[in-house]
């Protein structure tokens, strides 16, 4: 069964990519950028060329759907890249169609504040997809293919966005504030039971996320609660509009936070920094996918059902999505 | 009498030095860059450092009130460094200080269009200066002694802009919305009477524009009816809080104007691209100075309040602003 989870942002490392493997993981989305500019990031993807070289045996580049059941049936995973933010693009919407050539397939809109595209989830609720730069660079991203994905963004943000994109888009990484409840520590990042229905509705798909800081309970959440969420959110939209996204990073050190939620527009985070969060302990990394997808069936979701959640939603938006518009 | 241009947009060249002092001028605030990125703005000031050279019977770079007082004094006119975009600061707080301390003295928080920092007069009324970013800039440029000017920025920026800053703020180019009217070609770069009211308040300077896209009458707005709207703005907010802002430029091509309009962030201006409107008969260049001077002597002004128009309100304001916080 094809895995495919919608985000890590590990420090890359050949350990992530044989977890992977002992996972069965067929394909991760990996972030290569939040606040990096375009020549900071031409950098990141320099250092994947060698990873992927280095470790070839392990994993791949993915540019299509094509590419990734390719990949995942030679027994190795399919690396998706994307941005967590439109920083790379600078002010430059040419940019896109740059970094869709060097294999971007994915990209958040804006990543917890303002910028020139939309707003993030800290700012106020009322800021969306500027009018300008904003509904541009999501026209340029539908025309050469690239995924918009609205995971840290304001839900006006995430609401224009599917109003404007003439393509299905996506929450890779958040969870659904209703089921969860507003008291944990980032709740700003989940998202209305509204905008999961219209993302839904519009063909799109969200990862649910075993983030500790956006699960019920924290580290403390269970496997069981964790899949009563996907039961609640496949009961609320279907299981076509639900995968994974697991938000898994692992190997930075604690001052990465710090560059996370301040990046260089703040000399202090704005949010208080407390420190890396415990993966609950039937998610410790990569390996415990197969756990997962056996709770999913001890608890009676049909194979299809899961084949679906596992892999087959993304693997369905992924290769709509990374062709270019009116391709084939 | 000290006269100073709080804003003018040349390509810049010995003729535009030469008008000035044909005209008296005794200041200019220069714009450097509007979508230009930190490297691009470095090649700009080192363009400017070949033209101080080149023109030192001319022209020299004012960094402080007491050097615009000086320079002017010496027979030449002092240049202040400023921005119509937070562009050159990229996504990085520190670039503030790096920028003053190559003498830029004025930004404008944002241009037209939505940034990190704020929203420019083209995007939505709601939108203001951003929660994070933003008042991290307005933070930074008042410890540093960098003036905040408004002047193209969303009524709600500007508002903010006066609340979360220190000190007294800019709009070094624009007019009242109510003396010339909506019907004109760039009505959402005027401002309305309440921010003015605000603005004077808050001990900040407007500067009066002739650039035709925004008068009343476009190019063939009379001086009579200039003046008429110089009294009218000093009737509402008094004679201190009234400047000279002309918005003049010379030596583009036509094509520069899809640079203002589109930068990099789209590929056809968002605005139709009318080409440049010609100056009024009055105010054909930097030498007409005196006979607007003159105008408001027969129309009645004091020579104090002219004295405090032509100059002398830009002066304090620049003065006062240009200083690091708590500095003398």
């Amino acid at each position: 069964m094809l895995i495919i989870d919608a985000l890590q942002y590990n420090n890359p490392h050949r350990d992530r990519f044989e977890e992977w493997r002992a996972g069965g993981v067929g394909c991760v989305h990996v972030t290569l950028a939040i606040w990096e500019n375009a020549r900071e990031t031409l950098s990141v993807i320099g250092q994947w060329n060698r990873l992927f070289e280095q470790n070839a045996d392990l994993i791949a580049l993915a540019k299509t759907g094509q590419d990734i059941e390719a990949i995942a049936a030679s027994g190795r995973t399919a690396v998706v890249f994307g941005f967590q933010d439109t920083s790379p693009f600078e002010d430059d919407i040419e940019l896109i169609e740059v970094f869709h050539q060097l294999g971007v397939r994915i990209a958040q809109l804006t990543y917890n504040v303002q910028n020139r595209v939309g707003a993030g989830c800290w700012e106020d609720d009322t800021i969306g997809v500027s009018k300008f730069f904003g509904r541009n660079v999501i026209a340029e991203m539908n025309r050469v293919g690239m995924l918009v994905d609205v995971s840290h963004c304001t839900e006006r943000t995430c609401f224009d966005a599917i109003e404007y994109s003439t393509r299905p888009i996506a929450i890779t990484h958040a969870n659904p504030q209703e089921f969860v409840g507003t008291d944990i520590e980032l709740n700003r990042r989940n998202m209305s039971t509204d905008l999961i229905r219209k993302l839904a509705e519009s063909g799109g798909v969200i990862g649910l996320s075993n983030y500790p800081k956006i699960m019920k309970g924290g580290s403390d959440c269970t496997l069981e609660t964790f899949l009563d969420m996907v039961a609640w959110t496949v009961d609320l939209v279907g299981a076509d509009a639900v995968g994974l996204g697991t938000d898994f990073y692992d190997g930075w050190p604690v001052s990465q936070i710090k560059w996370w939620r301040a990046g260089r527009w703040a000399r202090e985070s704005a949010v208080p920094i407390t420190g890396f969060s415990d993966w609950p302990s039937w998610f410790q990394s990569s390996r415990d996918f197969p756990q997962v997808l056996e709770g999913m069936k001890n608890r009676g979701f049909s194979a299809e059902e899961i084949a679906k959640i596992a892999g087959g939603n993304w693997l369905r938006l992924f290769d709509e999505s990374f062709k270019p518009a009116g391709g084939s």
